[in-house]
């Protein structure tokens, strides 16, 4: 049976190509295997796939019983179909912190290593394999990597991660600086969106203090793009948090090029978010938080409500 | 600050010597660790530390907020302390199927792989440092293999789990079969516990149709000797089963030697678990299970009530 892989749910860069990387290292290893994606990928990842020569991976909306898979890029069964835990969950190879919820019948492979981006995990795992690669496979990979780094600039970059993007630049003929800057622009350009799509873009749900947040990232090279939309961002909010179960969405608009991120600011309790978590004085809507790129290593770990 | 290392509650050979190994593996490159056991080493371990000239590790009952930890040989919370998901969890290493319930602040190393026995993983992970382990080391390594293994004739052996042992026992001088006889000599010498003890040696508690079990298994090359006291065994299961939160204990006493198990009868319930997972045709009070050595392999993904 043809095993299923793929990443989370509002596929971004990463959890695009993972899936596409690992599903080709398993059949070249013989055993047959497809990429998956859950939900259509932001404009970043649709850039990529095409600049390499892929389709766009079959999108399904979840897994039949028994279905052999393995999960890439998360380990957090509200990222994954309904039906996971009755999958044949074959493999996980992630980078996020362990969240519960997964369960297995049997001892399987489980790997998480904290390092920027899935697709390092999978070159580290493939062992010498990586060196094989068609050159469109390798071209996945640097994507992924010069994504989650967002070009080295994230502090969740590792020297395996950066490494790694160079060796494959290299070998591809890749001018970084230039073709990250492509990637960037294609992940900027959100003008078809609405501001629901938005704020569910790169969105994850945590819980902090007993208060369920939807946390929001956009990642640009034209913040002022998302900004000018800012009170109707604000306005689409409370819908959006109704409509997924959250009690508060947080919108971080993260400028690449000037290492920051715009928190927006629509309450009270936002606000106080702002406060306590980052140190912030806020008066107005908007705040700036110099520094901040990573939902992962900076923004979650600090979130507190008061 | 220190990082602890320990395994399971009700610690066997794996998880008393696994702890010992990978704490001094931390050392060794130059991060300070310490074993620690969640409870007193069963019979087997306790020859085992001692025969390869380690005093046994400081029990402990709890870990402080912030304590850094490194978790070896199961995922599982409720075989952790209860402050776990407080300490700051380091690593996992571990070769059991996933579990919900730890959760970590940032993402760690988590590695899980379907081996027979946590020592091989961490033989894997030290690269090549293992080859510059102190005897002792590699003797704790050796038994946990052929404990886990029931010296390769349990079906979750490996043939990586297999050479290792091999390999260690030539490097140490050691005749597998003569050393493993003393191994099991050990474990099978039970006659200082209670009957409450017995049925919480070598057990874990599993939710299957809703029903909370403890499936407790006995390691042993002289069955008789616990079977011959299978009357006070029975009658001690509904105190044991009441005080631990479970509904039912199920034993099986498994027979090395012979490569069976037997499983006591005490009740309807039980004789529908035991015909329904295994087949078995139950007539009396125990009923013998030809072939069953592994409870991770074999009982739990049968285990059924009806």
């Amino acid at each position: 049976m043809t095993i299923f892989v793929f990443g989370h749910k509002s596929p971004d860069t990463d959890s695009t190509a993972s899936p596409i990387i690992w599903a080709w290292f398993l059949d070249h290893v013989g055993e047959p295997a497809e990429a998956r994606l859950l939900g259509t990928p932001n404009t970043e990842a649709q850039f990529v796939a095409k600049r390499w020569g892929f389709e766009l991976p079959e999108q399904i909306l979840d897994v039949e019983d028994g279905q052999p898979v393995v999960i890439v890029d998360t380990n957090n069964p509200a990222e994954l179909p309904a039906n996971i835990n009755r999958a044949e969950i074959r493999a996980i190879i992630d980078h996020h912190k362990l969240v519960p919820g997964l369960e297995t019948k049997n001892p399987i492979e489980v790997t998480i290593r904290p390092l920027a981006c899935t697709a390092t995990l999978l070159w580290q795992l493939m062992g010498g394999h990586g060196g094989h690669a068609p050159e469109g496979i390798k071209g996945l990979a640097l994507s992924a990597i010069l994504s989650d780094t967002l070009e080295f600039r994230s502090p969740t970059t590792t020297p395996v991660d950066r490494r790694l993007a160079e060796q494959l630049a290299q070998d591809l003929g890749i001018d970084i600086p230039s073709y990250a800057a492509e990637m960037f622009a294609a992940k900027s350009d959100v003008s078809a969106f609405s501001e629901a799509e938005l704020l569910r873009m790169d969105s994850k749900e945590f819980t902090v203090d007993g208060m369920d947040f939807r946390v929001s990232v956009l990642e640009t090279v034209s913040p002022q793009q998302i900004l000018a939309r800012k009170d109707a961002l604000m306005a689409a909010m409370p819908q959006v948090a109704a409509e997924d179960g959250a009690q508060q969405v947080l919108l971080f608009v993260v400028d690449i090029l000037n290492e920051e991120a715009t928190m927006l600011i629509p309450n009270e309790l936002t606000k106080k978010v702002a406060e306590a978590s980052f140190g912030a004085t806020v008066s107005g809507d908007t705040v700036v938080l110099p520094g901040i790129m990573s939902r992962k290593k900076q923004i979650i770990p600090s979130l507190k409500v008061a």
